[in-house]
């Protein structure tokens, strides 16, 4: 049975400010559960209906009702398996490889994406600004499936950051260079800004080089979602 | 007023037997609704509550009230603009270029997606087996935004099709040759499978050439979205 307090305790979790404060974060689902539970991060509980999986995870889990697990989850269907983790301490960042920075990117599902794709080219580190949307909000963890316990995610005072870094800064802009042309290098800074108005102003004095990826249709008023377009020039980069 | 007839066919073009008979399609948002209108895909009826837009689209506008919009709505909040459009006649595929194929892809944010990559790369001609999910799906038209008037999209029996063209077919696979080793020629297929299963059996026979994005994290068992990976393997295309 859950107690009274833990269930609040949980379903406050879905709260960016419970989470910072007690530094746990809620997911829902056997393979990223597990996965998570095979991670670096630390399992404080799994809650679970699947008493096999109870069992296997015994020192760390607890078999509960459906019952309660409808209490305790965010979904309107439950699917058996709920886990709160810690949230791990930002790592140092390596200075020694690309690096990727997002500059107020709100959508929870295109932050999902770019996590999974960091994972997927090798960009152990991603440095969002403080406007970024939590990396710990369910509908992130929803789309960045396992890939979150294996990226190096900072939230920080973004100007500030970038300006004591020496590596060059690349952004991504509408009328930047095409990025065909440039000349990546091995190690670098890339930035990303919000889906509708792009790098913000105060990103943008310490830019030292706007990057585009070329439009080959009509142009149009649309422009490419930020998930995608990081797809692209996170592949630009690793192919340089 | 929109009569009672009128109301039922709007909702029942909801599904997709009903287009597909009407062969007609609803979008509903003003930037879409007005793209749509300027395009050369011919307007049925648009509803509005804005007096203003009724004017100046009065030839083809009715306004009408909010609790009338309401019944014709598929949105929980509608936005003020609902248009009845007609489905385009697929045209010739213009086989002087590259051609995109999607065997059965199921996800309708998947496939909007897909059809905005399609339009900023220019590849005209969207050719999807008939297991796809329809394109004038409204969570499909949602994600497109006015970019499915610019695209020739095309339902067939994809082995029948792809053994009567004489262009080079790759296809996406996690086994492929990497794509920046390819020798990628000015026209040919590329061929993007099932989220879950990738290419189907009946397709792999007819594939020439197998090609891959390679992974430069940690191998996991998470691979790319069929999205992300369709807007990475377009890029290396144009870029070729």
């Amino acid at each position: 049975m859950v107690g009274k307090s833990q269930i609040k305790l949980i379903k406050s979790l879905q709260q960016k400010k419970v989470r910072s404060q007690q530094q746990l974060f809620v997911v829902e689902g056997r393979k990223t559960v597990e996965e998570l539970i095979n991670s670096t991060i630390k399992t404080n509980k799994i809650y679970t209906t699947n008493e096999e999986f109870a069992l296997a995870y015994n020192t760390i889990s607890e078999l509960i009702s459906s019952a309660d697990l409808k209490k305790i989850s965010s979904l309107a269907t439950p699917n058996g398996y709920l886990g709160v983790f810690e949230i791990p301490k930002p790592k140092k960042i390596n200075f020694d490889d690309w690096i990727l920075v997002l500059d107020f990117v709100q959508d929870p599902g295109n932050l999902g994406t770019i996590i999974r794709l960091c994972d997927w080219f090798g960009v152990r580190s991603l440095v969002c600004s403080t406007d970024t949307v939590d990396c710990y909000n369910p509908k992130v963890l929803q789309a960045t499936m396992g890939s979150i316990s294996r990226i190096n995610m900072v939230y920080v005072d973004l100007p500030e950051f970038l300006e004591t870094t020496n590596l060059p800064i690349f952004g991504a802009f509408m009328e930047g260079e095409v990025v065909y042309k440039s000349n990546l290098p091995k190690k670098g800074i890339l930035v990303m800004g919000n889906e509708a108005n792009g790098v913000s102003d105060k990103v943008l004095n310490v830019i030292n080089q706007k990057i585009s990826i070329p439009q080959f249709g009509e142009k149009t008023t649309e422009s490419l979602n930020v998930a995608t377009a990081t797809a692209i020039l996170l592949n630009e980069i690793r192919r340089a």
